[in-house]
């Protein structure tokens, strides 16, 4: 028998106290929606960030993605995808071929047994393959709102592996967007296996002085490319050198240091060097940032979109300006955005 | 002319205020001693910590060397060595060809043009080769005495690059030992390259339940063999490996983890399972002391110290004999010493 309690129309942010997971008879899960509807954002992510190279991404401010979700009461466990509006018509309205669909089914099954459907509607905020994890934005915010329907009853640790599933099935099995996308701030992927549980660490940030330069060019990074250029064996010089450079970024996240956090990123000898080259005016990007007063600037996730580190506004402006015009006469590349951001420390919430 | 003060026999461990150096027409800095005698010691250090190689060393307590130097009014610039006690026989009196000849000879050269000449006594108390960092510590023993003959007129992190010259004749050009060992605590080597300034960060730790077990066995590790097996190249899962737990160790490190610290220095995949195997026993030691309810374990520096670590004094002295048994059966070694200590804070230090 499947019980459904009263059906409110309000999203509730926190767990709800009223069971939501019941055992029954037999062992099986069930879960009753506590709410009707259930629309959630989750923010642009930062990832790779030089030497922390698929282990360390942070959520920004300046865009992400919404999705609503809604109870579909007769089709227990069904997800639709209803709309999606920004992707100039790229992505499926099949659930099991678009990040939402995949990450709400993950998320359902995480749950246990629900006693209802749901339906999916997707409003992108980010462009589509230019480095700022947009996929790892809408599986996120998938997750977030159909937990949500069920009055939240899964931590967003242990919503990770729903959106990775999402993840896996878009650009790889890797949890350094969706999970600063959903937990906010930097997070640090200590082990993200399938199989296994994924091993994050969030890492605590209080300092208000932290500016991102996101500059995103005109340009479809060529994603199998980019993969197929990464080398199967790096020199042990270049190892230590990143995981050193790794350790100093950690150092300037947790100690507040921002010129230690783009001095780090800005050190990666093994994947910027050779994805660098791939993307139009990016190694004079990086110089014009540094030149301009960054403490140091690399490519954002795969790319297109370059990454700089500032500590100040007006600076951060300069550099703004400085990165736009590199792409625009070294890499002869239109800019497609470019702006100031700071950390976003909340990650995937109710709207 | 050479001015010289009335020189005291007590040991100051503050930077002078009389002058110390002094600039002379021509621009020579002339360096006045303000104690005829001072007495250093610098203690062990455990290197390498795992994913932490060549680039994270800690000091701890337990054991250390102790220099001992003394004006010798009429010999500006020169340096001997008088006597070496705990070395049995081993070690050069000639100071060019001994650490803390070579760490006098390059602190009087960043003091400036010393108006006397330094004698020195060593007292080991470390054993060589243990993986302790032995050379390191009689080099920072030295160079804080000397330094401490003229009042202590460089810092600490000045003094690296002297430590560094005589780590480079002993056992290669790295800082991750010598800046431990005079700094205290943990110690990030940032960069560290000949002819370009030491880079580190001094990592702050302020808990007080770490605790490292340390197992030396009677063996003297194959030098040459520890770094012919070093591979040239690493594949790159191993390399992002290594990376995201050497960030999850300095993360350990600085929110004060200890089972972060010991399960991240237990994860090296690149330098243990290549060196590890030439001490025998170490990998069965590594286990043992992992059963005994150590959080990790692995080699200390380039061994054959086994080092793990455990928040509890009563579980450290269980993995202390867990360890030391292991090497017996497993590695049919004798155990030299066996030792449960503690962070140590401070450094070299006036005695």
């Amino acid at each position: 028998m499947l019980l459904r309690p009263n059906i409110t129309s309000k999203c509730r942010p926190l767990r709800s106290k009223r069971g939501v997971l019941k055992v029954y008879a037999g062992g099986k899960v069930y879960a009753d929606p506590v709410n009707k509807e259930c629309s959630a954002f989750a923010p642009a992510t930062v990832a790779n960030l030089g030497p922390g190279f698929d282990w360390m991404g942070c959520a920004v401010g300046g865009g992400g993605d919404t999705v609503v979700a809604r109870v579909i009461p007769d089709k227990p466990g069904t997800v639709i995808i209803e709309s999606i509006q920004g992707d100039n018509g790229r992505l499926s309205l099949d659930p099991n071929k678009n990040c939402i669909g995949i990450a709400a089914l993950e998320t359902l099954k995480l749950i246990g047994q629900p006693t209802c459907g749901i339906a999916l509607t997707l409003d992108k905020g980010l462009p589509l393959g230019s480095g700022l994890g947009s996929s790892a934005a809408s599986a996120a915010a998938a997750a977030w709102a159909v937990n949500g329907i069920f009055g939240s009853p899964l931590t967003k640790s242990q919503l990770i592996t729903a959106g990775l599933a999402a993840e896996a099935s878009v650009s790889g099995y890797h949890a350094d967007n969706v999970g600063p996308s959903l937990l906010g701030g930097f997070v640090l992927i200590r082990s993200c296996k399938p199989g296994h549980p994924v091993q994050l660490l969030q890492l605590p940030f209080s300092r208000d002085d932290l500016y991102f330069v996101l500059v995103n060019p005109l340009f479809e990074a060529p994603t199998a490319e980019m993969r197929a250029v990464l080398p199967k064996e790096v020199p042990m010089k270049s190892m230590i050198n990143n995981c050193c450079q790794g350790g100093s970024l950690v150092t300037g996240i947790l100690t507040g240091d921002v010129r230690l956090i783009g001095e780090s990123l800005d050190s990666d000898v093994i994947i910027e060097p050779v994805r660098g080259p791939l993307i139009p005016g990016m190694m004079a990007v990086k110089e014009a940032a540094k030149a301009a007063g960054a403490f140091g600037c690399t490519i954002s996730g795969a790319g297109p979109t370059a990454v700089a580190v500032v500590d100040n506004p007006d600076v951060a402006q300069k550099v703004l300006e400085a990165m736009s015009q590199a792409f625009r006469t070294s890499g002869k590349l239109e800019v497609n955005s470019a702006k100031v951001v700071k950390l976003d420390p909340i990650g995937a919430k109710f709207t």
